[in-house]
């Protein structure tokens, strides 16, 4: 397969696209379109948000009549069922396009390569893998449940450079910047559920939602309707600490407060909480593909020590907080060097004053 | 005053030569001098060490006759008196230079301006000030003594990501990588003096000298003669832990072992030292510019809560050790998030899989 520089240009402005429906998507994955006839673009969109019109729609909507015998880009493989749209697989033969390149089969069972099938069985041309790692990198939560059954999930820490979370009296507001707390609601807006303890919550007496507000002007215009997509929040409180009058419950969004999981058979966390069990739930029952973890250091050592993290981001504030201050993460009894759990940083930023990385985990040892 | 844009390119290619010298001046200052003739460069030279050419000197050799009316770019004002070389400002009034430029005045009390004035009574254009900021940079240890009579301290610290220099055990070797490492072989190269404490000594059985193997092929050319200046030792050892059998004692270079130095006036660290009083004997005494500390959390504990640190170098190890691992700094007893030390991040770098930052103290509050 060979694809032209023009191509490249389309399915890049297509992904650019698709990224626009980041925040509002969720549970369906980004999808972005766009249609060209004779090297000129005559029709683009993107999925806005779970329950409208596909990519592929808005994008022929735009290009009318001028979508006959043209070329459509698009993110990801078009959808060959009836959900709550018709299948885009159909759109596309009806409008007459005469070429569809995809930058990678949908791995949602319903669609597994039957629209790429339905385009060619009415004589479109098809072909696949143009920016594929690309088409991956934007929807990593949508096709890690597609294919493992288990949402993707992203940890959160914050600290001081040397490591500490809050001085040995609890205080810690602020550890990190303005700038970094802002950052954090970039990173809410776009999980389907964000997971916290009731420790959390009331330490900081937090509202754990998305504060639009808090956005920039440009990200605040990724609610084209206005309305906000608010994740759904999960506490974990097996003590149940939560009162109903908490700001938790009163700020906009649902909340799924779990005070117990445990079957007999199960493993649990220091909390008694069965997060793979936990995990597997949210993404069948609630329909999650990405979850945001923002809590303290004992259920960050859990998630770590089970491998249940598929990145971590870090915010290290400029700042020493000295030796009696409360660690980053509680885990316990490494005695050789070669235990120390090791990460790949993949991204090393500064935002405002703080250090942040973006990390992975090292495949086990 | 106006400088064209071809002084500032020969300041700037002056600057570049003069921070060849910076593994072997010390405690001479970093020095460059370009000789141009018509828009020519018929001269250039460096300070290589203490003892040898001062920078002119190579130049004016370089440039021979064609110095008659040329116009000398020096990183720092030309000497004025009789050191272990003779005066350059001589030097450039003898070879019929027309015009000099310097970068900034000289703040050593020997020279001081005389160095200028000497050049102008002898019918000199002499101009002052072109990329002083720059100039100032490549000499912060030799200017800061000048000024202060205290050598500038780099204050290393090492540790995992969330905070920790050991294991409980207190395995440590090695948290950070070996191109981390290499990099504090280039700061141990520069510094005047290494200090450090008879226990990081024992616990890490170092020699702490400069292994010129370690550093890349460009940097190990900046000894030109390959002589390599070792920088002074400086250990601190109250309880008299140290022995003659060390490894410490049998590699190149001097060692200066500090076990008492206390009066009753002075007020001590927590190894009984006093840090203040030891700064400023290794400047008066042993003619140290620029002191490269590289110890343990008490003893970083004790520079920064002294003030005592002009810049810290931090590596952070991409890796999780544990919550009974031990800390990076040995302060204690913080009660409120405001009387945590901030630092101002000036750079923020990757070496080898670590990450790497440079900073300073804010000022305090």
């Amino acid at each position: 397969m060979h694809f032209s520089l023009f191509d490249h240009q389309m399915m890049a402005k297509a992904i650019k696209l698709a990224e626009k429906g980041r925040f509002t998507t969720h549970p369906n994955p980004n999808v972005g379109c766009v249609i060209t006839q004779q090297q000129t673009i005559v029709g683009e969109g993107y999925h806005i948000r779970a329950g409208g019109p596909h990519a592929e729609v808005h994008a022929l909507r735009m290009a009318g009549d001028k979508a006959r015998g043209a070329t459509a880009y698009v993110t990801l493989e078009p959808c060959s069922h009836y959900g709550r749209t018709p299948p885009c697989a159909e759109g596309l033969i009806k409008a007459g396009v005469a070429r569809v390149i995809c930058a990678m089969q949908d791995p949602n069972p319903q669609v597994g390569g039957k629209g790429i099938a339905m385009l060619r069985e009415a004589g479109i041309e098809v072909l696949v893998g143009l920016l594929e790692p690309e088409a991956e990198r934007i929807n990593r939560p949508f096709l890690k449940k597609m294919r493992t059954g288990l949402p993707w999930v992203q940890l959160k820490m914050a600290a001081s450079l040397d490591g500490k979370t809050a001085l040995s009296n609890g205080k810690s507001q602020w550890i990190t910047s303005p700038q970094a707390r802002a950052d954090v609601q970039l990173y809410r807006a776009q999980s389907g559920a964000i997971l916290s303890t009731s420790k959390t919550v009331i330490d900081d007496s937090a509202s754990l939602n998305v504060r639009v507000t808090e956005l920039s002007a440009d990200h605040q215009q990724a609610y084209p309707q206005g309305e906000v997509r608010q994740p759904l929040r999960v506490i974990l409180d097996r003590q149940r600490h939560l009162t109903a009058d908490m700001r938790l419950f009163s700020a906009d969004g649902e909340v799924l407060v779990i005070t117990d999981n445990v079957t007999p058979q199960t493993r649990t966390t220091k909390d008694g909480i069965d997060l793979p069990e936990l995990l597997a739930n949210l993404a069948s029952q609630h329909n999650i593909n990405h979850i945001w973890v923002e809590a303290g250091a004992t259920l960050a050592a859990s998630f770590i020590e089970q491998g249940l993290v598929d990145e971590l981001i870090v915010y290290l504030a400029p700042k020493i907080m000295g030796t009696d201050g409360r660690g980053l993460v509680n885990l316990l009894g490494l005695t050789d060097m070669d235990q120390a759990i090791e990460l790949n940083v993949e991204q090393l930023t500064q935002v405002g004053p703080d250090i942040k990385l973006v990390a992975t985990f090292k495949q086990s040892k």
